[in-house]
């Protein structure tokens, strides 16, 4: 559902990627993506997920959502809600919400049923590994010391995309490896696919740019 | 900010409130608000709230936000969201999603400074006191073995509407009570209403009803 | 450290396995391990890990413990302290205490380098194949719906427990194979022997029983 | 059941207070207590709960409890374990392992019917007042800023003391008040008795030091 190479951008609950200024990012998204041909996936604000899906045309994921059914669950997001709001697919286990095994296992398979991406994070080789076990779409290596760094993994522990990468295919050849944590520029980007990843996950590098979009035009340049 | 007596609607994660449907049940609630002349606000589905404030001119509120500020919180949603999105509020501590008691204070308290609304849920006279102290404004009682029940606490427990608006009004003058847990008829509506609460909280009495809208109705021409 | 076969009772938080109740079932265990020659392993209340593997010579292990480092922790068992209480080892991710998927991996690891054995409990045979990843000293499969039931897995879903310990072994071929959930007699412990694991994990089919001794001697029958 | 002025020590889950040191660091407390004849509580691992009040004499508490009760929960603690451990009460809600409300005010309630003393932790005097209203035996005070920082509230933020010993009297007059964050010195607790306080918390002050009975020695010294 989601082409490759990929950029796919989380915004995080930044302050600069709401209302308004959410919008905008999701139509310089938009605009990047038609220009230059590359794949980019946008995970917006929670809140703003039905919004943003209905306004641009890239894919749309949510950053978050729960193992369990629709029903008396005030305050959480359900995989069906996701697709309802129009989205492809959704983040799992970010290090900043991480999961329980059992709900990640539950939430991939789920998922499926529903025709939903899933795009699992991790934070290192082995629990890449034991993700891969579940077959989910895209597993995004993140080692937590370095996300929000600016360090690219692909630079700091290039063994570590490379590793994951393989370590992934053998348990599930059909899942794709997305390199988290740290990327900032065209050449991160570069580097990344050059060591077997299928693409990038990013926050800050691009939300926290004093230009958004031009930032998001040279990571795409460095997909080509 | 949202004006008393209300009948505020929380549509949780159920099927019959996500996507279409749920825009759909947003629209009945205004048609119902604007030919009654009866306050209703509403809480979407977290993933709707900023496309559903854009929609309907009744107050919305967020059904769960973090006590945090905006920043690196993959999947959560911030206060400064639920403003963005056009929200006038959030429920706090629903006991589907009960919150850690400093947490409740500090959301609170944030609340105040952004100019949002505040509906703490609490589960019996004396947390609805504990809370009172937190001065929001509003603060509905739901004792947890009514809800879903279609028993209506003002009936099955009266003294416990009585109690706790005579305890939060003693604590935090300002504040107001609603009462739910099991509403489903104008009945119910107006029995809270005359035992001293500010309006209802309410869920599956109307989004698993057949007509949600005529529930609605029924339901306003509860509180006139 | 711990032979196999074993019988591992989890004692759980039940009145009936606290203070002088608790050291007398410790040293029911202990009694039946000395008379049929079989290893019985036994997870104590936590509040008595320290005082109860001080009393009895069987292998002792907590039912639950933190991936985190020992520090400023308020009220949380690190693997540490389960050592420093002369434990064997832990229960890991319990179906009633389930536990984020990098923390499990960082438990495991961690316990490795502590030379602590490590138990981790699984709901079914995808998950027990991600855990076989971390290479546990044992995986203990318990589809939840079967817990506290009395109706064994060996009976229920014999399939379950064999297709577990080929998918464990595929992985990791030292872990070994416990079989949980609904374990209460003699033939239940056959059965799980047979079908290829190497003891079973149980609770409340001893706990509760009027008798705790003789079920327990029964079920070390079982495994001789 | 606590004598005040109580200098209650809480050890966390640090290395310097566990197994054999966990168990000289409890002698020690019994040994300055009876030296001085001040009162002094302590909180072990929750591991040696049971273990260390079977072997001092001096009042003992779990770090953390939870408000279910007891069951099928494994791995946690709940309070009749800690009344069989032959404990004296338990902290509640302590800045490393906060609570959420509803569970606080449970936690209290069924403490009184156990028989066993709660010493609720708040952050500010918003939160002491609220948890005033539950009628705790003892509510402690910790600045979250301050904890750990060898600076104690009593000195950097005296009204803190103060107004919150006024604003709990104020709701709950039997509640006793402890000045935690901070605490090292004989001067220290002097501040915090002539600022109204029953007591003071504290940890990393004696668990870290050098020579930990000297420190003990010496707080009770001023407590005198």
């Amino acid at each position: 559902m989601i082409e490759t190479p990929v950029i796919m951008l989380n915004v995080k609950a930044y302050s600069e990627s709401m209302g308004a200024k959410g919008l905008e990012l999701a139509r310089a998204c938009e605009r990047v993506a038609e220009s230059t041909g590359v794949s980019i996936a946008l995970c917006p604000q929670q809140t703003e997920l039905a919004l943003v899906a209905k306004e641009v045309s890239i894919p749309v994921l949510a950053q978050h959502a729960e193992a369990f059914a629709p029903g008396a669950h005030t305050g959480y997001v359900v995989l069906e809600a996701v697709k309802a709001a129009g989205a492809t697919g959704t983040l799992v286990n970010h290090s900043e919400h991480r999961m329980k095994l059992a709900d990640i296992e539950a939430l991939v398979a789920r998922a499926k049923e529903l025709g939903l991406c899933t795009v699992v994070c991790t934070n290192n080789i082995t629990t890449s590994r034991a993700c891969a076990v579940f077959e989910p779409d895209f597993i995004a290596v993140e080692p937590p010391e370095l996300i929000g760094t600016g360090i690219p993994v692909s630079k700091a522990e290039p063994e570590v995309v490379e590793k994951s990468v393989k370590a992934v295919k053998e348990l599930s050849p059909s899942t794709k490896v997305l390199c988290g944590a740290g990327i900032g520029t065209a050449e991160d980007v570069r580097a990344a696919l050059e060591l077997g990843a299928d693409g990038v996950l990013l926050a800050s590098g691009v939300v926290k740019a004093a230009n958004q979009e031009e930032v998001l035009l040279s990571l795409a340049r460095g997909a080509l």
